[in-house]
């Protein structure tokens, strides 16, 4: 490192670690560690340790701290709750930060889906686009909406919690938010699992209290054959995406179903905010073509004519996309003062 | 007139009439004024009697001309159709009144329905918030988005196209953007007279070929006693809002249903974009409280947790809404300009 040098640092908060970045005033990765997530004590040594390590880091020489956090997060920079922090009231994310930096000129925050969005609209999948829907496919769905030069947190900071879009009006299981019929109880990984599991009851005529009532939302015609999945005590989502990409006509099927649950969910987005591309990432999306392929399909059949050619092609950064968008913000907001 | 004061024009095109407006250069209005809309010859009178006007009404003085119509506006001003106007080819807004109106200096466009939003969110009732998703509920159901400095038309123009939502897979009635279950068959005025007329052959045991379907979207229980619309030939949507006001429990439960489909949709655009207010308008949004009731009931029924207390509002401005946005456009393209 130059001594006269200064950086930009990007803080992607997870529930187990943190990712941590530093970028050359360009916005250029140069070096990117972790540490570990303190859960302890309801969370409140998480931005301490995370802004300790990186004033070690680069002592006196921060341009600017970007941070993604795991929950709503407003234009203002508070946070109303952070479950898998351990941050149970609103926080003003901007103001502890101030104060644990305050010599750092500037501050960005945003909701992780919605930074790792600006990160692949920047760095990623989207370069090409001017604004970019990315959704995560992982034990949950999540979601993040950027146009260029404009991360769109929402008024409540609410923008992107497409896994929270009622698709099933009919479900009677619980989703983690509370109510019921959500898109995650769907289109993540456990959702694909529950999806599998309620089409083999029906397959053999099984009516269980856990039943998706997804027959109230599509038309179901299981295919005849071995399902690949009897006899397994239990299976997760890969084995499911491996089957189908192996052909196997049931998990076609599921996937197909996943496909139509996503695809419908993407068509209500189009309405709303027509973004130029569609992203998928998260642990799902590294099913490959059989997934994108289903949720392209789903999409179609549901999407409003002028959107149905909308590209859903898969994320390209990874876990990567949060620290790039972080920094993206950063260059936003540098670049506003600059013109003011 | 000043002989020496220059002008913004607005013309908000409509199927029938166009209405068209002339502010002065910090966007207050001085004069309105409304011509026929030319559906002759495919529509392709309409943007020469536009310009022909309104240059006749400010010779040589017309800093900008802002438009809105009725159909999908790019970013870049290109609309794909707009059946409405006779249009049925995409159409270079911006090339064809650039060549009619050489001399002016700054033009835009715009969705009527997302013009309409920004001129609420400038004017109306959308005054002291930072963003609004106006949803106007007449024939059919549009929708437009603003944000302030930010009218937001998506890549395609599709953003506010929300009347084509789907809430109803299993619907078996076409609408007219030719898929099935679309939010404009049950939202809209007509929506709501067959809404009703379903539930008067629900409640007589009869199903017909037009069924709703709109038991596999919504439990339904249909109150006892006389609906108010017995022995009625036809009926229109005011006159149920009219019943449902003087406490009509079957009308009561058709605006309900109502509120119930149109709250489903607005939750779907919270989880997408988190607008900080929900503005109702168009002609049905004249039956006040009672609808808005139902609306929010039904909003909050599927809303994410923290989108619940979204405020849902009457729109202020009636039939001016457009040729406010479209100034209040001109106004942001003129100080971005300025600013660059």
């Amino acid at each position: 490192m130059e001594s006269r040098q200064a950086f930009y640092a990007a803080a992607d908060i997870g529930g187990t670690t943190v990712k941590l970045g530093l970028f050359d005033p360009e916005g250029s990765p140069l070096e990117k560690w972790e540490i570990k997530t303190d859960l302890g004590e309801a969370g409140r040594n998480i931005l301490p340790d995370i802004c300790r390590n990186l004033e070690l880091k680069a002592p006196g020489k921060l341009l600017g701290v970007g941070m993604g956090v795991p929950g709503p997060v407003s234009e203002a920079g508070v946070v109303q709750q952070c479950v898998n922090l351990g941050w149970s009231r609103p926080l003003d994310l901007h103001e502890e930060v101030r104060k644990l930096l305050p010599g750092v000129p500037l501050l960005a925050f945003g909701n992780d889906a919605t930074t790792a969005a600006a990160g692949e609209l920047w760095k990623g999948a989207g370069k090409q686009f001017g604004s970019a829907y990315l959704i995560t496919l992982g034990t949950g769905v999540g979601g993040g909406y950027a146009e260029k030069g404009n991360v769109v947190c929402g008024a409540r900071g609410a923008a992107g919690e497409i896994g929270h879009i009622t698709i099933n009006v009919k479900e009677t299981v619980s989703c983690s938010c509370g109510r019921k019929g959500c898109l995650e109880q769907y289109a993540s990984a456990n959702g694909m699992v529950r999806l599998a599991k309620n089409l083999l009851e029906l397959k053999e005529g099984i009516r269980s209290e856990n039943s998706l009532h997804i027959e109230s939302l599509f038309p179901i015609g299981i295919p005849d054959g071995p399902t690949g999945l009897d006899g397994r005590d239990s299976f997760d989502a890969k084995v499911i995406c491996d089957l189908a990409r192996e052909g196997n006509p049931f998990c076609l099927y599921v996937t197909e179903l996943l496909g139509n649950c996503l695809g419908l969910a993407m068509s209500y987005i189009s309405c709303s905010i027509d973004p130029e591309v569609f992203l998928i990432g998260g642990g799902l999306s590294r099913a490959g073509e059989v997934l994108l392929e289903a949720v392209r399909s789903g999409f179609r059949r549901y999407a409003f004519s002028v959107c149905v050619d909308t590209p859903v092609i898969v994320a390209a950064l990874g876990n990567d996309a949060g620290l790039y968008g972080c920094v993206r913000m950063l260059l936003d907001a540098a670049e506003e003062r600059n013109d003011s």
